[in-house]
């Protein structure tokens, strides 16, 4: 394998010194590009795009043309999981994803299958080593999959929820058909993020959307103990590097001390935590990656600048920091302004690094 | 007025011993009884039934005669005040609720007026005078408002939102337009709530839904400064009783420890929180109120029971506990459900009370 020309992302992320710190961001390859907008129209639909390997390669790249980003994220959805289940994923314009089936009951639970990710999920391994041929060493390559609860809450509701009512009456009404859900979502899980590693994916981030719905004990029982899991079944060194896994909670700032027992590199942080706090609450368990609110990217350049500064600040000297929003970018940011973000992280942490 | 004959919830916000536990449900005159529906079917609308003050008496009470509830609250809407404010409130069928005017420049906020709730929003005063004498003392009535920054999230944006894109767009790009409505929203709630305290509530509390979707500077800034101006603007005492104010933020976990030096009594605590970190956190500066989460009433009576049991070991022993749940009670839930919560509250505390 090509070597790494900027490898300042997996440094931080295993605290080793980095000369600034290393930023990309959540759903770069995004809506707010007009040359993804180009590249999603030419491919019909979302579904389009994440089956083809050469527009999801297209995709993955564009924001590094545009952006000295220190990582590039695998362009895919989240939802290929429960899709390869047999669910029947599928996006009408203007609402969130859909399932043609759902899975509400012990039967629905008991005739799933586990997913094999070599076979039923090709199209994503194939979209991995294309980036990796096409990145050829320019910065390392993150591989994904949706958290086992995030997952079960799509395929219990149907598609988008704002209450998860029927996943979490599952939780606590059917808490054993709810887990039977989780073991075999966990189990494709851990196929598919192994698969992505030996594919190409450097790193891996596990997207727990979801997990910040459930309550205290609920979230350690039906959301953590599940990615723990993952964590356990993960490859842990590929081609002699180590493979670092970043697991992030939206909602989950309460919860951090328990997230950092999980064997995690990384945790993700949301907006809403203070990164110095949060760096003190998890002492040297972990790397720390975030945690920008995304609406600010919303306000004029200086202020951009200034909030970056303030979070950099927050967070202190030393390695360990991995700079990002606190979720994804939205559609109505001007692309001019996530460069302004950009930049500020590269010329502002240089003295945190000294 | 006629002396209270079950004033555990008075007690319990002060620290002062009770017997039990006292519990009411956020919402509890709601959708999830057929008796409510009938009224609102009566009514003809929702905002009907808010500005009629025979019947929004009339759902106050229905659950205080199925259920051994230590409070009632006030039946009412948290968008009155920009309602007085001229944007127009109205609901669709099916959806939340909407404005007919937006806010969202200099001009939009300079034009609007403070609120002054004995001339535009009598009808709500009238309630709650209505209810205080038909309660006769049996529990005390709750008085209640949306926190400046929830109000504004609904003002800026028109109605619900799921990312509040234009009202943190203001927040980051605009702060000085944002302090400029919150300062009147402030000044708005103040003579709102003290007119709700001189017609009768013995308790407030400041519903700050949206507060969690800011990020952590952005709370202490937006959310919690104006929410502390409205406490030191509040009656502390009336016909010779202790005026206890609620603060509640929802997914506001991470900033239990600011918001008890609020000078708030208690504070709200969502579902995500577990109770007995918190009342570590807290000390002795806040009584808790909350915390379980509204889907464990979709499981079975046992069930609830336990989960009732369990919020009540965590936050242990002694007073300064007033069980609810940890967001309002959903429409699906069975109101036997209900029941059995409310008795599981009464008959496992005691013995935390010897």
């Amino acid at each position: 394998m090509t070597e790494l020309k900027n490898d300042r992302f997996l440094r931080a992320l295993l605290k080793q010194p980095v000369d600034v710190t290393p930023v990309w961001m959540m759903r770069q390859a995004g809506r707010y590009l007009p040359e993804y907008r180009a590249t999603r129209a030419r491919a019909g639909d979302f579904m389009g795009l994440c089956t083809n390997p050469q527009l999801a390669c297209e995709v993955t790249l564009q924001p590094l043309e545009r952006y000295p980003l220190d990582a590039a994220i695998l362009f895919s959805d989240i939802l290929t999981i429960p899709d390869a289940m047999g669910l029947g994923l599928y996006f009408e314009t203007g609402e969130g994803p859909k399932f043609r089936k759902t899975v509400r009951t012990a039967q629905d639970v008991e005739s799933l299958p586990v997913v094999n990710a070599e076979n039923e999920l090709s199209y994503v391994l194939d979209a991995v080593s294309t980036i990796r041929t096409e990145l050829n060493g320019r910065v390392p390559l993150i591989g994904f999959s949706g958290s086992p609860w995030t997952l079960m809450t799509y395929m219990v509701e149907g598609g988008s929820s704002k209450d998860f009512r029927r996943a979490k009456a599952m939780v606590y009404d059917q808490p054993e058909v709810a887990s039977l859900l989780l073991e075999k979502l966990t189990l494709s899980v851990i196929d598919y993020l192994n698969a992505q590693i030996r594919a190409g994916a450097q790193a891996v981030q596990i997207f727990d959307s979801w997990g910040g719905a459930l309550a205290h004990d609920a979230y350690l029982e039906f959301s953590l103990k599940p990615m723990q899991r993952i964590i356990d079944g993960l490859i842990k060194e590929h081609q002699g590097r180590q493979v670092p896994v970043i697991l992030f909670t939206k909602g989950g700032g309460q919860w951090l001390e328990a997230m950092a027992d999980s064997g995690a590199t990384a945790l993700g942080l949301d907006w809403t935590t203070h990164i110095g706090q949060a760096r003190e609450r998890v002492g040297k368990r972990v790397a720390l990656q975030g945690n920008m609110d995304p609406s600010a990217l919303y306000a004029g350049k200086e202020k951009i600048r200034d909030e970056v500064g303030k979070i950099l600040a927050a967070y202190g000297s030393g390695s360990g920091h991995v700079f990002n929003l606190g979720h994804g970018i939205t559609p109505e940011v001007n692309p001019e302004h996530a460069g302004a973000f950009i930049n500020a992280v590269h010329d502002l942490s240089a003295s945190y690094h000294q």
